[in-house]
Order: C-alpha cells, then structure tokens, then sequence
C-alpha cells in the first residue's frame, strides 16, 4: 500500500528495518540527531502528507531522550500533514510509575500517555504493558500485543521435559497461567513473605518444583534481583534446572553480574529493548518480535480486528 | 507568606536556594532521583495542598532530562492539590526551534509549550526567550523577565570609555539597542553576507566602532562561532578593545576554547545556565538572576504586575 509508511527513531533501528521488510516496504528517509547543545533534530526526508505512518521506538533507556524523539517527531508528521500517526511502542517506559503507592507520587505513566496524545498520536501498539490500566490511561485506540506465543513457541522448540511454569510473584501468576497452558504444564508461584520488619524475606514456593524443569516468566526483568533470587530458591527446592524468560529484558545496573552467576541456565527475551554488546552473553537469547508487530501493523492499516494476535 | 513554596529540580539548585533565601522560604522539601534503569523518581516530601507552588528549573542541557524532570514534578504537584503550579524557567530550551524553516520540521518550542501546559502549569516566568513570539504558544500567562538591566548595571559599574555597543547579527538589534540606551552610547551591527553560495562569509560592520570599546551582546551564546567571528572582525575594524555578554551561556561544543582564544576580554552571563566547573574560566563572568526572579515571585504572588521588571 502506497500510504503506509515506517519511520524508525534511534531506540529500535534493526526491528523497525525488519519490520518494514516484513510489510513490504522501505524504512522512511528520516535523520534523528542531535545539535552540539543535545537538543535533538529530526528531519523527516520524504513526504508524509496523506500517509499512514507508522513510528517504531521503545521508549527504554536513554528513556527521556527517546520518550522527545518520539514526541517531536509526531509534531514534525503533524505538522507535515501525515493522515494518521501510529506509534509502535514495544517497550513502553515509566510503566511502573501507574499509581500512586505513596503520598504526592507522581503517575509518570499516565503523563506519558498525556504527552503522547498532545503531540498528536493517533494510535498506539504496544507489547505487554506492565500494567493492562495503561491503556485507560490513553483517549485513542491502545493495541497491546502479547509476548507469551512467541516465547512458549521457543520452549517448545526446545524439548525440554517435566516443566513447572513459575512466577517470581503472585502479580504475574496470569502470565505464567498463559504460559503453562501453552506449554501444557503446571504452575507455581515464588511467595515472598518478610516475616517481621527488619528481616531478610523468605522465598516460599507454592507448588511442586522438585524433580522439574522450572521456567521463570515475567514481562520485564531490570535489576533481576527477584528473578534470580527465585532462581536459587527453585534448585534449593529440588528443581533440576531453571530457565527464564521475559519480554523486556530492561537488565540494568547489577543485572548482568547477577544473571551471570545464578542458577539461570538460559534467558530468553524479546528485542523490545536492544541488548548492546555487553549484555549478549551466552546465557542470553533475544527473540525478535518483528513478525508480531509487523502482523499488527498490516491488520490495523487494513482495519482488521488484531486481537487474533493475542492468542 | 504561608502559602508560598518554592522547589528545585537538578537544573539550577543553587539560584532555585538564592531565590528562597531571598523570598525569605525555606527550599521545599523533594528528592529528585533516578532509578537504576535511568528512569526520573520524584519525591515530595512536603504538603503542597493548596498551596502556590514556584518550581525552578531550566530546560538547559541535558535538557530532555531536565525537562522530563519539570513534566513529572507538575504532574506530583497537580495530584498532591496545590493550589497554582507556576513554573520558573530561567532559560527555556529547544527555543530556537520556533519555526519551520524548513518542510518537515518540527516546532519543538510550541511542543515543550503543550507539555507544560497538560502536565498542568499554571504559569510560565521565563527570561530573554530567544523569541518574544514563544509566549503565544501557551494559553496560560508567561512572564518574561529581561536580562539587559542586570548587564547593564554590571557594565556601568565597570567604568569603560568610549563604548560602541554591538549586535553581532541583525536579529539582535533591538537587544543592542535597549543596552546601548543604558549605557548612553552608540550601536553598530555585524553585517554578515555570503557574497557567493560556497564563499565563506564576510563580516561586514554598520557603524563606527574605530578606537572603541565595543561591548558584543546577544541572548545566548551555543558553540560562540558567531560572537567570536564578530569579536576579530572588530578588531580588525580599530576597536580598541571587545567585551561580550549575553543572557544565557549555552557554550557547548567548542564554544570555551573559541571564547578562550578569541579577543574577547571579558564574557558576562548570567546563571540562568549552571557553568560546570570547566566553563568557569577567568574571562568569564556569572551574574545572579536570583533577585530579579525572587522579585518576580513575589510580584506574581501578590498578584502585581511584573511589567515593572522589565525596565
Ligand atoms: N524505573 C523504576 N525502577 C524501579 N522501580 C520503579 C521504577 N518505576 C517505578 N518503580 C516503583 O516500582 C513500584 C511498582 O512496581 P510494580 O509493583 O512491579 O508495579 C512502585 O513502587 C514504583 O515506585
Ligand atoms: N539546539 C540548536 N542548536 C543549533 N541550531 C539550532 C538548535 N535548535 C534549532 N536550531 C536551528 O537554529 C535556527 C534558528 O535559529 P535563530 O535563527 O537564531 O532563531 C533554525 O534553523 C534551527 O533549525
């Protein structure tokens, strides 16, 4: 289709490349630099003027830097009589900021949302929302697509035997649901309790671990304090081996180091967020979501219902 | 007045604690970090319930995170119930993107005006925006404060002869022109040309600035290519020595090595910009905006006019 259009800001330049391979067309001529200040600029190089466009960029860290690029490059196709702007959010940052859990806290999440629309998006696809409330955050259509086929689709491949799906806490016990009844296997679920203030938490697990071969799922792992935690508790109680995986691999500050010496045999996760070079190690496989997103973008610019790629 | 509070972001810490003092306020109380994935984590630690609240803070660099920084504070502020969110922007970034010189560009100024204004500010109190038409791009009041007494004041007091102040491009004219009136002297203009398309420029002066002190003034100065041009052009022309000033020092880039090499004798600024350690060079002098915005707080509290400020 001559209206459809991809356009890739400087989060996710290889998925947005394969994206636009996958629908059939060229990535849009666009240069996103910065002055000598480090205010940024972009020059949008062809016409947009009557298009769809669709804007691939995560908005992971350096997230204040690419939540402005992305937001002055809705101004720019705004302003350049774009017919619709459609921004592909993979990783959607400042998602755990989505309520106030104290006093005066700001919801950085919903003022995302906010300055997203005031910029002049007209849509936004996503994949696993940390939380499915974001959406209402939002006054335009929100696809939220959904991570888990293609990470059970890796599993399966794999032939391992004897699974227990786990979830490192009872806020992801859906997911790992979802999981396990892809993979046909049962649950169970890492419940921390701290059994007085001032003392170190307990790892109980609920549900049988021993004998198995557990899988760790959540939809991001950053410091991956809890998950390889749960990790150590799994093989204390008599897991054979523990897998992980995860959409977002956010994987920030003591990450790495504490991957690389837990328990984790693999982490698998999804090219949401690019991985730079230090952190491809060989314990970590990126899957890429390119074909997921690439099947939303068709099914939206042909006005499809894309719910059919939730399941 | 007990109603009255006045915060600090990380952009300007110590004119924000110059302000307080000077209003005769404590700083409120507020943690402004980031979390191990570079993600902004604000903490108010104080009640801002119906109260009039006066943040600082510039959206100097790194200025996608200074203004991330400005967006989620309003946002704490707006659901913590203070009663006006007024936003103190002493230098007011991605100013020169004003216009569409350009087809498919973007309007950053007008954008960062929608994004304070749905984060929830209720009014803007700026300094020397780089152009006078930015205060349209709000729907809320926006007072701009002026920066050419307070260099003024500084040059009188020096006690320089025979001065010629210059405008080092035609934009900046009306600038030189209030200076000029000050200090009682006369103006001249750099008048720069291209004679052909890839001749580099000549610099050309309008007025007379032979065994003069000439005084070069413009509102920012970034990489300083353009005031350090002007300042070799004018000796070149028989001034007899160059001083230069400008409102907001920007120096980015190889802006501190051309001031440093230039004959230029002396730079004033004022600290609408923090200089990092490395900027603050002998040549270059820092005046304090603090009295000129405390003054304007209490004017806007009191709800007086401000326009009293401005001459
Ligand atoms: N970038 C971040 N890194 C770590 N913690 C965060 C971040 N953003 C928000 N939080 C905190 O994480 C908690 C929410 O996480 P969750 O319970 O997983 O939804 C809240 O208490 C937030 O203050
Ligand atoms: N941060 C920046 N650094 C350098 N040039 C810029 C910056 N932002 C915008 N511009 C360009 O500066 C020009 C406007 O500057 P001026 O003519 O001084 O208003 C426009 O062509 C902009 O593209």
């Amino acid at each position: 289709d001559e209206a459809l259009k991809v356009f890739t800001l400087n989060s996710n330049v290889n998925l947005a490349a394969q994206i636009a391979a996958e629908i059939g067309v060229p990535l849009g001529e666009c240069s996103v630099t910065t002055f000598s200040d480090g205010e940024i600029q972009i020059n949008i190089e062809e016409s947009v003027r009557g298009c769809d466009i669709y804007v691939v960029q995560s908005t992971s860290a350096p997230v204040n830097q690419h939540l402005m690029e992305l937001l002055i490059m809705i101004d720019a196709l705004k302003r350049a009589s774009a017919r619709t702007i459609n921004v592909v959010i993979p990783y959607y940052g400042y998602a755990r900021q989505d309520r106030k859990a104290r006093a005066r806290e700001p919801i950085t999440a919903k003022l995302v949302a906010d300055l997203l629309q005031v910029a002049g998006a007209h849509r936004v696809i996503s994949l696993d929302l940390h939380a499915p409330q974001i959406q209402g955050f939002f006054n335009i259509p929100v696809d939220q697509l959904v991570g888990v086929p293609l990470l059970s689709d890796y599993w399966s491949a794999k032939g391992l035997n004897d699974i227990v799906v786990v979830s490192p806490d009872h806020g992801g016990v859906t997911r790992a649901r979802q999981l396990a009844d892809r993979l046909k296997a049962p649950i169970a679920i890492i419940d921390k309790r701290r059994p007085k203030p001032n003392v170190s938490e307990v790892m109980n697990i609920v549900g049988n671990v021993k004998g198995k071969t557990a899988i760790l799922i959540d939809d991001m792992i950053d410091t991956a304090g809890t998950i390889t935690l749960a990790a150590s508790a799994l093989i204390e109680s008599g897991a054979n081996e523990v897998y992980a995986c995860c959409t977002h691999p956010v994987l920030s500050g003591p990450a790495m180091d504490r991957i690389q010496h837990s328990p984790i045999k693999e982490l698998v996760v999804t090219n949401s967020i690019v991985l730079p070079e230090e952190k491809q190690i060989d314990k970590v496989v990126s899957l890429s979501v390119a074909p997921l997103i690439s099947e939303a973008i068709i099914r939206v610019h042909e006005e499809l219902s894309v719910s059919v790629l939730f399941d």
